[in-house]
């Protein structure tokens, strides 16, 4: 049994920023020689969320304008009345989209689709450094 | 520890298609001979989404309309502008619903509700076929 | 390999009534002496949801008002037509948000964000007595 986390940094620029994790990860799957199981994708943090996409400027474009509709940053929050920081409509984006995505892996392999990319979004007001923690389970090579 | 996965196929209509993939899932479960541990259900594509709801026409109607409202198909999108396939609507539902679902087995069972199924959602414009991966992992039978 | 499950019993009050799972999800975690694997976080019930957010009263009301407006309580629902239960906007919001959530566990810790706990959102329109399954999967405390 492989049991094995990675911890990706990456930098963004917020306000619906979305970064294409697929390439890490499967460097990661590759990695950790997991030959049949799950891995888990995972941002800690309650303003960005993991999905997946067909990761083309359009479908994004599309994403962003939905979730802009969805819960838009020029009203009034709650969160913002009592904490000042501007971002409501960042939580309650992350919230519905959600943290965590787990994908299969047979055979070596993530079993994305050919036009489906594992994606971080980054619902918060400006950029920040992320981390997303990559955790993979289940049977190694043989020895 | 059991690292096992099927593969279903399956033909779908297209446009909020829900099929209940709750027999198949069991089946699964009941095959492998898992006693404690998770199912994984997930589906390549970014075009389709997995969840869960009771499976009956009313609710199943309900979603539909509420995928309407969220992402109307016959409004302006990106990416039917830059790829002329009419699918940006699928897109973007299928981000916000998510392809993936994780569910814990414990003593041979799915730990669902009584009213609860496991659906894929099938969000693309046209009749497919689609493959969805059940992936189980955890502690079988003991020998 | 470690594969437990523990079962949460909760009551809930019902329309939105969020709940924060943390304090129980990591008591699992210690009590399990898993150190490396994952967290599954599961709702059986097809009218309620697990997902994170900043558990503070503006961000839950914010969510609130989200859910409120994406599937409203007051309007038409094909489910209530058909069983007259009333909780048809329950059934819609359930499935978009989903039961499940995964969240990986390193060197005996939640990866979660110093301000995002796990929630349950009850979704249903009436009290109720609700099971949460807390499964944990992966490697143990070395001997």
């Amino acid at each position: 049994m492989t049991a094995t986390a990675e911890t990706l940094e990456l930098y963004t620029r917020g306000n619906a920023d979305i970064r294409d994790l697929t390439p890490a990860v499967s460097a990661a799957v590759k990695n950790s020689q997991l030959q049949n199981g799950i891995v888990t994708v995972f941002c800690p943090g309650s303003t960005a969320a993991v999905t997946t996409i067909e990761y083309e400027d359009g479908a994004l474009a599309d994403l962003r304008r939905l979730l802009d509709e969805m819960a838009p940053p020029d009203r009034d929050y709650a969160h913002n009345r009592r904490w000042g920081d501007g971002n409501g409509h960042s939580h309650v984006r992350a919230a519905v989209l959600g943290p965590s995505l787990t994908v299969p892996v047979v055979d070596g392999r993530l079993t994305l689709g050919t036009w489906q990319q594992i994606i971080l979004v980054d619902l918060d007001t400006h950029p920040r450094q992320r981390k997303v923690i990559i955790q993979l389970l289940g049977e190694g090579a043989s020895p």
